[in-house]
């Protein structure tokens, strides 16, 4: 079984800071809610975000969305050998159940992760997702992989086919791919560090590259 | 080079026969846009699309944006072996210069689709983007591959590696992916069927499953 984390996620509801910001409350108001129970989306709230601290990385569920559009739709995850976790900025942790359908249509992701912070497990019957505190040290320490791996453009060179052999030769490996559009992870990454390109790739670039290698060494 | 083509995938204005239907035209009212002018989505107009023939799987601009993402970032079309094309169910052709960086955010993305449609080239100077008349028979005529792929739930059965390899194998091999959400395409396709799972995938599933092992097998 191959858990993968996407970790330190751009992934947060309004921060209080600017949730008086025009370009916030507009926003809100468009789409008939509250300021402060919206995400925070860097398309709508550029002005608003430029005022905090690692403002020009913050504000990106889209990033979160096409990473897991991939990998439950992955023939890794069909055939019952991935699980997928989501370690945001704030030191929270998305469980997702393996048969959750996540929405494709992108508003529609964003208001079932409106719904997730606000009543911290949906839909209320199934919690096929739920929230809780939880840094990125202790998922790891809960989830006692054998193997701990975070993607790195400073790691070991790796081509993602050796990759992938070395994840199949595990039992209960764990991977950690940055959530967030550039830069490095700000907090403490258990694991080591491995880079299978030369040059900077999307999450979800790295995501696919991770489960489709993974997939080939699997009996 | 591998040449991956989206075809008949569902992307298309709203066409004339429920341009008033209150559902699009609220929609299109709630954008600030003409109903004429928007793109057909099954999340928002549902009520009108039902009256479509093929209603049930019309209106996702959703899986084209998710299949150019994860192609465009790939490793693949990093290394300048990959080009992308996407043929809609209105025998239309898109274009794509490999260099483009398509929005990642949905909305945007559908905005600059909407664009594409009216002015046939986004953007003006660049043409980035260009989309014309042509059907998937003329496309693939035009790009002379030695190899042509159709991704089929009823092809021949062939593991996502040994498929791969056949690819890396070629000069120019061209592969189509369907661009709808279920069912079969509609049109003629030339090729050979290829089925790599014994369940449907999603579009993006299959266009990460053929790149990814295609990356593999090229020098």
């Amino acid at each position: 079984m191959l858990h993968l984390v996407i970790a330190e996620a751009e992934l947060e509801p309004v921060p209080k800071a600017i949730v008086d910001h025009p370009a916030v409350v507009n926003h809100a108001r468009r789409r008939g809610k509250r300021p402060d129970e919206i995400l925070l989306d860097s398309t709508y709230h550029h002005a608003a975000i430029k005022k905090l601290p690692d403002g020009e990385r913050r504000g990106r569920p889209d990033i979160v969305h096409i990473c897991l559009l991939n990998a439950l739709e992955s023939i890794t995850s069909k055939e019952g050998l991935l699980r997928v976790y989501v370690h945001t900025r704030n030191d929270e942790v998305i469980h997702i159940k393996p048969e959750t359908r996540i929405p494709r249509n992108y508003n529609r992701f964003v208001g079932l992760m409106e719904s997730l912070f606000r009543d911290r497990v949906v839909p209320r019957g199934l919690e096929l997702l739920r929230i809780e505190e939880k840094s990125l040290g202790e998922l790891v320490e809960e989830l006692n992989p054998d193997g701990v791996f975070v993607m790195h453009e400073e790691g070991k060179p790796t081509k993602p086919k050796d990759f992938g052999k070395i994840l199949g030769g595990l039992e209960n490996p764990l991977v950690i791919v940055g959530g967030f559009p550039h830069g490095d992870f700000r907090g403490e990454t258990p694991g080591e560090k491995i880079s299978i390109y030369e040059a900077p790739l999307m999450a979800w670039a790295v995501v696919n590259e991770v489960i489709i290698n993974f997939e080939h060494w699997v009996p």
